[in-house]
């Protein structure tokens, strides 16, 4: 029997890069798809506790069994687990392909990585891939072999427990990939500039942008570092947010009242 | 001079929460209040990237500098420290109070924890403070000590390094606080069952409903055991989601192609 494969994704079920993931799963497994009906970036580990999700089959990609989903990432995964699939067991777990990086600090906003997060915490081996390139009709010809390779491998030996792993993949315009590298997330952080506006209505507004600050640019073992010099970033991502270093420096905190 | 402490919540600023919140740390420093216009529960560490943020100030806390925004916990604090506070030092961040307990895997989906680990992001001593009962009246009284003493030993003694504290405590109804456990995020996860309904124009949707499932009930070091057992519940939060445990074991990925 051919393996189960949930994609889901945060730029919305009418992007390029989920098109693409669709095409290689569909030469691993059985491909199931709910993703969300709108562009759902930044939306971090968001759910919809307190209204509605509405849910509507697709006929976007034919055969395929489509639903399109008013819900953020997380919600999808939630919604096929529990709901559509909830007597079937899901071989994988694929997010993506997200336009854009998810490196780095970028990984805690990322709709793309949350819902292979929800994954994992379903204990469903679960991937995010990423690309490096924000344009709509971005190219993902050059890592079409590598989504495709790195699922099937997933798919036959499994990740370690409560693991989903982060890939992100150079722009095509950076020339030959050189290799996958298996590292860690980088340190580093969003400088904000809000852009300040006013409304028609005389109501003041904001804009939020920025620039990303690395913070340990050399250090070669980390994603951001792969990423630019062109590697595959490859960086296992858990969920225990537990700062187990940290504990001895607080356990002060018992005696203060 | 008064230290000045930031304020917000993921429960809307007219929730009482923010509001025990704000009296208690009015009495430690200058409080500075930008907080959800609405209720951002479950909004994990959304970010608004593709739309605009409203700020509007509010009169709510009468001479206390406080301004509602249409954005996420996560935007309230980038908004505070790069635009509104962009000059000054914020020697404290705290979030809630809560309406409803941030243990275990609920962490991950926190609003209210968005907030405090955006501020341990930006490099302010940061808390999330939470209490285990939903109710929109809820009880605060027996915890405004714990929040007072737990806030002024912060503001004395920092925390370390990229941490930010995760603070629950257990409802006035579970009779008297027995004191303060520092310990670790429980293992656990929400089991998801999707009440299904039809909407008056034949269309589906969902409520996202279902029960939490303890992993493991009886560790006593865990943030569950502490509040089941009358405990307030202190963890030290991260935000490296690398699963450093797991590198070994993935580092096959680099020769696959």
């Amino acid at each position: 029997m051919k393996p189960l494969i949930l994609v889901t994704n945060d730029d919305g079920i009418t992007s390029k890069g989920i098109k693409v993931l669709i095409e290689e799963m569909s030469e691993l497994g059985e491909v199931f798809v709910v993703a969300p009906d709108s562009p759902n970036s930044g939306m971090g580990h968001a759910i919809t506790v307190a209204s509605t999700i509405h849910i509507k089959k697709s006929p976007i990609f034919g055969s395929i069994e489509s639903y399109e989903c008013s819900g953020t990432p997380a919600d999808c995964v939630k919604l096929a687990k529990h709901e559509f699939l909830k007597d079937r067991k899901i071989d994988l777990l694929v997010s993506g392909i997200n336009h854009g990086a998810n490196s780095s600090i970028s990984v805690i906003y990322s709709g793309t990585m949350s819902a292979a997060i929800e994954g994992a915490i379903e204990g469903i081996p679960s991937i995010g891939f990423s690309l490096d390139d924000f344009d709509y009709n971005a190219d993902f010809g050059h890592i079409r072999k590598y989504v495709r390779e790195i699922a099937a491998h997933v798919l036959k030996n499994g990740l370690p427990a409560d693991t989903a792993l982060n890939v992100n993949f150079p722009k095509a315009s950076a020339g030959p990939i050189k290799g996958v590298k298996v590292g860690r997330q980088t340190r580093g952080y969003w400088h904000e500039e809000f852009d300040s506006r006013v409304d028609p209505s005389g109501r003041p507004y904001f804009w939020m942008g920025g620039h990303y600050v690395n913070s340990e640019p050399k250090a070669e073992d980390t994603d951001v570092w792969a990423l630019e010099n062109n590697y595959v970033s490859v960086f296992p991502c858990h969920f225990d947010l537990t700062h187990y270093k940290a504990l001895a420096e607080i356990k002060g905190l018992e005696d203060i009242i």
